[in-house]
């Protein structure tokens, strides 16, 4: 049987229909921006894909959406969306196509993607970080998703790893992983490093407003030593975050997804070697440390299709 | 219908009979060095427990003990315990009783406790931090407990919260939350402020080797500059140490449990100020900070027959 999976993000909604194997077919793509309210998104889907619905049984329609509250199946305040306040989805879904529908948020939906068709198939306790623009988490544990109380659970881009540290704009909140172990915090930290070191650096010749995490990594590639550096902090922050959510949840496996996840070992090796440095004897050398094995392209769809 | 509950710790072991209400009954209490063997402590427990077997009908046994791994049934490599390396207790006490046995460490058990008798009676979400010499923790999500892969999570005295902070000497981690958040954390806290701060505390009359968290607490309660002090620095790591959880399981309360926990506001104001101020705005003002209500004598031995 299919599943619909959706994943609504600020710019794009893309969909597809996902097969048991975690095949994608039917892609699709609308503007966030064309949709005013959900009501007008449901009908306008329902109609694109009215063929499929008619020629395949659709069990279920699955949504990755930011602010989505797995509880309540709603998008609940999310700063990145024109709809604002609390606004149902999962019903209007649920009532025009007749099927059951649930949401979460993206980085959620993430972590059940990859327990069902990624690095963590068979595992019941691991934990998916997305390193991006920002920093998002989805977690599980014995098998299910850690949503928490109130359905906003997987918050991990949010804890303050350096009391007192960078200040991070948006949440008002000092020295938060975001803040330090995104594309963002990279560039912020190459920046700070340019200031208080003198050493010379390819990264120099680069204008400002035109560094990107990406063009540091290369320079890290070509042996540029303050590039590298940005990578070892970088990694040691995330090291020690990590530290503490295996103390938390004892994973089997944490799984990285998105851009800086390809960074490979000159993040991973001081990602790894402060999360030991970091953990209780009882814990050490146990955690695997991966990197998703989900096509970008697919993942948001796939991720959302394995809510239902 | 009954459940035996043991409590395993490396001075005594205590034991009761649970009813579905929660009431302790059949209590006793061994010494842990009279016992070289865990057969021969199972074997010695059930002789003095025939008379109540043969009166009640009992469910199982639910056991609480220091490195339990609730996975296994086994205690393994517990630095306070003559049983040394990987030593099995489920299997044994199963076999000579009859009935299913069950182990966790007993912040798990205090969790279990909570769940059933306690304070979080109809909770899914919520975590259990004890405040005793150590600092222990036990979490529970989607009304399960958080076991991690290996049986052994939970462990959030042992998050890092001060980067190259405090050293904890029995791990070799430094800037621990049992560091600063324990009794013997308290006491740190105040020898180092008497060191660093030449104002004058009642605390300066007691020698060194005497002071407890205790006596602390009772100078602050006098009015004593320092020893509030020291409970405002306590309060602050352990509400940013709570912030990080937050993050994590977003959980309806987080529950205290043990000496500490009796301080009252002292503690509890800075507590709660410091959570907040390091939390989401989506989370800011939802999580209850509350005391355990269980009876201290009983609370280990109602938490271990919450296992079963």
């Amino acid at each position: 049987m299919m599943t619909i999976g959706i994943d609504i993000g600020g710019t794009n909604i893309k969909y597809g229909l996902v097969d048991d194997a975690g095949h994608v077919s039917h892609r699709g793509n609308l503007v966030t921006a064309d949709y005013h309210t959900i009501p007008g998104l449901v009908s306008d889907l329902h109609n694109r894909l009215a063929d499929v619905l008619a020629a395949f049984p659709v069990r279920g329609i699955g949504i990755g959406a930011p602010n989505a509250n797995y509880h309540t199946g709603n998008i609940e305040h999310a700063a990145n969306l024109q709809w604002t306040g609390i606004v149902p989805v999962a019903q209007p879904f649920s009532e025009t196509f007749g099927v059951p529908c649930a949401l979460t948020n993206d980085a959620n939906a993430a972590a059940l993607g990859e327990m069902k068709f990624g690095m963590a198939r068979g595992m019941n306790d691991f934990i998916v970080i997305t390193l991006g623009t920002g920093v998002g988490s989805g977690i599980v544990s014995n098998g299910q998703l850690v949503a928490g109380h109130d359905g906003f659970a997987g918050e991990l881009g949010h804890c303050v790893i350096i009391r007192g540290g960078r200040l991070h704009h948006r949440t008002g909140l000092r020295g938060t992983l975001e803040s330090y172990a995104s594309a963002t915090g990279v560039v912020e930290t190459a920046r700070e490093m340019m200031e208080n070191d003198h050493a010379g650096s390819g990264l120099r010749s680069v204008p400002l407003s035109e560094l990107t995490s990406r063009k540091i990594f290369e320079a890290a590639q070509r042996g540029d030593k303050l590039a590298t550096e940005v990578f070892k902090f970088t990694g040691q922050v995330l090291g020690e975050a990590l530290a503490i959510f295996v103390h938390f949840s004892s994973p089997e496996a944490i799984i990285f997804f998105g851009g800086l996840a390809h960074a490979g070992d000159l993040l991973m090796k001081p990602v790894r070697e402060a999360m030991e440095a970091n953990l209780l004897q009882n814990f050490k050398g146990k955690v695997k440390l991966l990197q998703s094995s989900l096509p970008e392209a697919d993942a948001a769809i796939l991720g959302a299709a394995s809510l239902v």
